[in-house]
């Protein structure tokens, strides 16, 4: 249990790893994270993540130095530190970048440290019967604020809704907003295709642009175009296939949403070719 | 510095009580707080607090085992092993509960062990001069997510709003959701007077129900009446008068919203008088 975790420029066992309980990101929510899965010991797509990461502290303007190259440096050093257990090489790295410490104030001044903690996730299995025959969802109300596009850990609403889906005994709840478009899952994008056509909702304020998602959509395809586009529930329900995307799920198949089958509950075959394409990618990124 | 924090059973130092970077608290917000004022010594409003933090971890299904007496104990405690300072006086009691840590997940279990945390902020000073000539605020649109009723740390929206008003001068954001209606302020309720009526939003999940708010609709009044009901922002550019109420700011009166005058810039007679009530109810309470 004593792996190492980053701290404030320490390393430390990871169950001696604390925070003030005036750490903002402990009163507030104020704080911006990320998760990057580990391939053979690799981070894939490292600068994407901290450039999503840099981003979002940037949108809620915490005081913070460290640049891309500084931190990759960081993120390294802990996989190094690791590097006795499995999860450094095929779990993921957790990033979380607080506002810092300082009395109690919804208000901040711009002088504040801010708290930086990195350390691994287990490795999360996924298994073949699961990627071979999909994953069962729900839908829910998307009852989260309007900043979505930010990676905070204001998580509260997600939370909820990824537990419902638990006890209905299914992987993931995607979001209905508004009672009328699809947004995302609790902590995936979501995909639907449609006569050779796949769409998923556009990269705005309404969703978190996931790294996934993102380069699903800078992939070159042939026999399909995918695109961002705005659907419907209903949309969703008649779709000739839907899949979510994830850092940890990479593309998996839903077969069954609402208790309504889809695809006949078969994984389709556009799901299959771009997780193909994916991981095609994944290993070009590892070489 | 030293003074007393209560965490999980123990007393300990307040700048070294500390929580794991895995407490869901930390990384989600999954956590309930309140704040809680002390009057010469005495936490006013206390159950009414209490009742509304079990309410709240109730909804957010934290599993969360003290019964109002047993916190009651505690939070006197607290006040007690902070005697020497000024804060146990006129300070407030700040409480925190968790759902406890565990290895980061969205989803939970029931058999977490909740994170229990209480200790004193300082007295928040507001002055006669700021309460006799009334203070401005400004309008920003509502950004939160749906459950508003829910006194969580998903607080980002709220901080994110009344960093603006600091920056622009005032002292507090009003929301105005969906373009039409006024719900609250980032940290506290707000009502206007118009011809005699008091009105403040209903206590919906649209709003968090504060204390003062609530005490303030309990209360009799002769020549007026305070209800719910909803107002637009014309309505609150138009109103004889607008107060807003807390915890720490009891009843303070807002002359100036963007930068428009209310009541000429004077604080109006009606919310001297709800403030004299909810005075003469404090020293109810306390004797």
């Amino acid at each position: 249990m004593n792996d190492i975790a980053y701290l404030n420029g320490e390393f430390i066992k990871r169950d001696q790893a604390k925070v003030s309980i005036e750490d903002r990101g402990f009163q507030f929510g104020d704080s911006i994270y990320e998760v990057i899965k580990l391939y053979d010991g690799q981070l894939f797509a490292l600068e994407r993540h901290l450039h999503r990461m840099l981003k979002g502290i940037n949108r809620i303007d915490i005081n913070f130095n460290y640049n891309l190259e500084e931190l990759k440096k960081i993120c390294k050093q802990v996989i190094k530190k690791n590097q006795d257990y499995p999860k450094s090489k095929s779990g993921s790295l957790y990033i979380q970048i607080t506002r810092g410490a300082a009395p109690r104030s919804h208000e901040f001044t711009s002088d504040l440290e801010p708290t930086i903690i990195m350390y691994l996730l287990p490795t999360k299995k996924y298994s073949q019967a699961l990627r071979k025959e999909g994953a069962a969802a729900i839908t829910m109300p998307d009852r989260r604020w309007e900043l979505c596009s930010v990676k905070s850990t204001n998580l509260l609403p997600n939370i909820l809704s990824k537990q419902e889906a638990k006890e209905k005994g299914v992987i993931e709840a995607l979001f209905v907003a508004d009672n009328k478009k699809i947004t995302e899952g609790s902590s995936s994008n979501v995909f639907i295709v449609n006569e050779g056509v796949v769409k998923t909702h556009p990269a705005t304020d309404d969703i978190l642009n996931g790294i996934t998602r993102s380069i699903i959509l800078d992939l070159d395809y042939h026999d399909f175009v995918v695109r961002e586009e705005k659907f419907s529930l209903n949309d969703l329900y008649d779709a000739d296939e839907v899949f979510i995307t994830s850092t940890t799920k990479e593309v998996l198949g839903i077969v069954e949403i609402d208790d309504k089958k889809i695809n006949n509950g078969r994984v389709g075959p556009i799901t299959q070719k771009i997780h193909q394409k994916f991981k095609n990618y994944l290993n070009e990124y590892l070489d």
